[in-house]
Formats: structure tokens, sequence, C-alpha cells
């Protein structure tokens, strides 16, 4: 956090996410009505699944993002509720998908979905989701919408499958797993920030611009969420410290251990993330070994790197109180891991 | 089958869907073109697993019904092509995650995408196939269309998960049946018929009809689906004959068969569907249940009727040679059962 947006907390009392919140505190309400009817169904399964994971405390800052993106350019239509509602739809889908695709014991502090009621209930409350999220865009009416978060869609589920070819191989390297995190994640943040300016008419380099914030800030948003593997914060965060070491994911911080590790660090590796033999204790050498070696550092200077660009692009549109809670949410996003 | 249609398939050589691939067969290669196009990705193991299935002989009834239905109307575009391959996807992904739900080891007699690749890439690559669906929605630009294929996306998924939780109970009964069939199969049926007037600018009563046609031809189409799965006929439509019993499906001929059976009938189904308890030749004495019964003729003249309602509508558009093809459709959907 830099010592300007520090000192504007310290004034306000504030972080940027809760300023963020009070910004678009009204509409958001009226995402979070839309959300609860919209996962709602005849079909008793939908709504206590859907409602498990919508109601489990996510900070929804995806659809906080598009409403203040819209909101940057003085829209006052309504469509930006029903944008902002798909966009949490979509994560919420994805969500429910990638537990099942990663055998996840738990979300947000909560047991997963697919622990409760079945891989089975979580893939088609999924469709289900997924399916709701194109009704809302098709409501909202834009086909540029339509067209940016399709996209997205498809390239959400491109990035998961990559990860799912790639994840357990160490020489895959750094090209892969920003290719990973790209689709996987920042394509939602960049699609979320992207539309605002679309329904508020903006011209195309101002949507680019919010194109090139979200897609930043998404990519330094993953890479601080892959640090928190490996740090004590993960707790209080309702993600369970070690996951991705579990699931074998070879994630930035593991990368550079492995890149900078002794011949025996790397068998270690290997033998973790590779063929998936994890003993007792190899948690706690994981994250010894990451934090020792310089990776954590780099990984968040990588992230700190991102979020130079985003805060550079979000500076191309005009000043305002909104562009400048969006620019510290970029700060944010990276103070997570401290 | 009618006397008139069996007249005139043996003056023309061909069954009525050999004249509806003719009828639609430049387009349709444009459809296949287009579908190996979108199946594709950088991502190798897309490619693999979507091809899997897209290759596999499907039929590809629901896109011809889509070029078929905007050809009817003299549609001279190439949008019912886009539609007509989304359609197609919505299918496969459907197919995809369906199998994962079923734990299914079969599909069109070869082995189910799952048991080569796994539930993950199953789910993942149906997830991917689906945004590419939209994808193509949305560059065929209609709306009213983008309303229509997505109302049947989540209209699917519902219908799937009702089916999951009521499949086992032989209480649920017929109108729980009808509901997962019209919204698991003739809602993607309606829809894919619904879009050929939309794209051709016909009225809304033209509309209406044929979305009735769709749905009534879907709901005659999975009727005899389920019946086929205690006839002798199914190996040779890449089915395992008796799937729906070993997974637990309460379909219309079982509820009949249990509706007309003994008490000892009765605990046999209970024990088979409800229960999941197979043994040995437990297969063999339901088929001869349900065909001792009456239940595959009663089940049959329900289709009969649903065909009966989608010739009527169909006969509410004017006369062409397509609309005879589409009329004899229904019968040779519901023939496959003899």
């Amino acid at each position: 956090m830099s010592i300007g947006n520090v000192a504007a907390d310290l004034v306000s009392g504030e972080s940027s996410v809760e300023r963020l919140v009070r910004a678009v505190s009204g509409d958001m309400a009226q995402v979070n009505n839309l959300i609860l009817e919209m996962a709602g169904s005849n079909v008793e399964l939908i709504p206590e699944v859907a409602n498990h994971l919508v109601s489990s405390g996510g900070k929804r800052l995806r659809p906080m993002l598009t409403l203040a993106s819209a909101k940057l350019f003085d829209f006052d239509g309504t469509d930006h509720v029903k944008l902002a509602a798909s966009v949490e739809f979509m994560h919420t889908a994805t969500l429910l998908h990638d537990d099942v695709v990663d055998d996840s014991a738990v979300r947000r502090g909560k047991p997963a979905a697919r622990v409760i009621w079945g891989n089975q209930a979580s893939v088609l409350v999924g469709d289900y989701l997924l399916g709701q999220a194109f009704k809302m865009m098709v409501e909202a009416g834009s086909l540029e919408c339509l067209r940016i978060l399709s996209n997205a869609s498809a390239v959400i589920a491109e990035g998961e499958v990559l990860q799912l070819s790639g994840a357990k191989s160490l020489a895959n390297g750094e090209a892969h797993y920003m290719a990973v995190i790209e689709a996987k994640t920042a394509a939602l943040f960049s699609a979320a920030t992207e539309v605002g300016p679309v329904i508020a008419g903006q011209p195309a380099a101002i949507q680019e611009a919010m194109r090139q914030y979200g897609l930043n800030l998404g990519l330094a948003f993953q890479l601080i969420d892959d640090v928190l593997d490996y740090s004590g914060n993960a707790a209080e965060l309702g993600k369970d410290t070690g996951d991705d070491f579990r699931e074998g994911k070879a994630t930035l911080p593991v990368l550079y251990a492995y890149q900078r590790g002794s011949e025996a660090d790397r068998a270690f590796w290997s033998r973790c993330i590779e063929a998936g033999e994890i003993r007792d204790g190899d948690l706690e050498a994981a994250i010894e070994k990451v934090n020792g070696c310089g990776a954590i550092e780099d990984s968040v200077k990588r992230a700190r790197d991102f979020g130079a660009k985003a805060v550079a692009a979000i500076e191309q549109v005009p000043a305002s109180p909104i562009r400048d809670i969006l620019a510290d949410v970029v700060d944010f996003s990276i103070s997570r891991a401290y």
C-alpha cells in the first residue's frame, strides 16, 4: 500500500475495499436481491446448493467492480445490476465446478457444496447458475456485453483445462502459470470492468483502458491468492493454507522455490507436486522453502508490477472519487499478502 | 408411421430422416465445419475430448432441426448455421456433464469421455463448449434467439437437477417424469425449432407453432428413448440396454410396470430403482415385467399423443416440402421403437 493510500485510509478509518463497498452499496443491494431471486427454482435442491455458496460471505468483489465501472461513467440505468449479478453467477458456477475438479473439501471456511450434496449436484447447479447468468445478460440487452462475457466464459473454462493438463508439471514454468491465471481469473475481472463503460456508451479507448485495468488487477489478485496459500494469513481468509500444495498446483511461489532450490529441494517438489506423494510435515517444509528463498517476495513483486499496470490503465479515464477508489482497490488486493 | 409416410418412403427409398439430411446437407456441411473449428483450442486436451464426442456419429438431429426451421421460411443468411452449431454444442456439453452425473461408461457405443479422460476433463470441456455455444449465438446477433437459448440452458440444468433429486423415487409418478423430460430434452428441441422462424423474421404465432412443434417432438423423442432402454433395439442405437435401469431412473415404462405390478413386483422395482440393489438376472426380469404389462405399448401411445401435437403445430405453417419432412420426422422418432 502506498503512503498516500495508507494516509487516506487512516483519515477515513476505512480500507479501500470498504470505500468501494460504500460507493456501490445502493446498487449492490439490488444485485444481492437479484442474486437471491435468480438462484431460486422450484427444484428445491437448486437454491439449497446455490445459497450455501451465495450466502457464504464471499466479498463479491467482481460484481462491485462491474457496478463501479458503470458508475465511473455516470451510468444511470439498471442494466449494470443485471450484468453485475451475471458476473457473480459466472464466478459462483466456476467455484462449484472447480471444487469438483480439485476434490476440495473447504470453500470460504465452510464445507464445499460437493461435500454436502455431492459432485453431481455441484456440476448441475453450476450449469444452472451459468444459464441464469446468460439470461440476465440477455435482459441487459447489450450484444457487446454478451460478447465480452461469453468470451470470458469460454476462456475461463479453457484456463481450467490448461491448469488441469499442466498443473502438476514443474517443467511448464512461469509462462504456463501466467497463461492459466490470466484465463481462469483475470479474464473474468477484465470482463467485469469492461462491461461498465460499454453500457455507459464510452468510446473504444476507454473500454480498452477498463479492460486492461481489470485484466491486470485480476493477475495481481490471483498472484497474491497463490502467495497466501504459503503464508500464515490464509486461515482468516477462509481458505485452507496448503490447498494448492495438496492439490499439486505448480503456482509461481512453488516454481520459484523449485528453480532456486538444491537438488534435494527439487526432488522434494517433484515428489510432492508432480507425484502427489505428500507425507506428514511436507506442508511445513514447503512453506519454509518457499519463504526462505525469496519466492514470496518475488511473487509479490510480480503482483505489484501488474498492479502498477492496472493503476496506469485506470488513470486513462477522467479523474473522479470512484476512479481513486478503483485505483486503491489494486493496493488493497496486493496488501492482502501482509 | 402413417400409411402415407410409409408409401412416401417406399417410393423415395429414403426414410424421413434421410430426407431431412438431404434437405439441409449444404448448410449442415457448414455447421460441421463450424463445430470442428469451435471445438478447437490451443489447449490440446479440449479438442481431444470434444472431438471424441463430436465425431462419435451422433445424428445431429437438433442442429438439422434448426437449419430446417430456418429454411422452412426461406431464410437466406448464414446465422442459422451459427445457431445450429450452438444447439449442438449445448447438447454435447450436456452429454459430457450427464455422463459424469450418471457415472456412465458408454456413450454412442464408445467409451464415455469421462472413462478415457476423467470426470474433471469432462466437466471443464463441457463448460468450454457451452461458452463457445454462447459466443456463436452472440455472433448470430439476435437477442431474441439468445433469450430462447439461454432460457433453454437454465431449464435443461434445472431438469437435470430435478431428475437427480427425484429419479430414484417411484412415488413421484408420471407428473415428475414428464417435468424432467420436458426440461432435460424437450426444452432444447423447442429452442432448436423456435430460433429458425425468429431469425427469418416470422410473426409471433408462427414462432409459437414452431416452439410447440419442437417441444412435442422432444417429448415424443425422449419417451421413445426411455422405451428403447427396455427393448431389444437399443444395442444398434449405440446405447447400453438397461442403462436407465442400472442408474435407477424411474422412467415411464418403469412407473407403469410399478403401478400395475403385484406386491412382489413393486418390491422388485423398489429394491432395484430406489435402493439400487441390482443382482444378476434383474435386468432380464425388468425387461420381462415392462414388456409383459403393456407398459411399452402405453409409453409409445403417450409418445404418439405428443407426436400428434407436434404434427398439428407444424401444420400451422405454410405447406412446403420441408414442412412435410419435419412432420415425417415425428413419425420417424416414434418408429425407432420398432
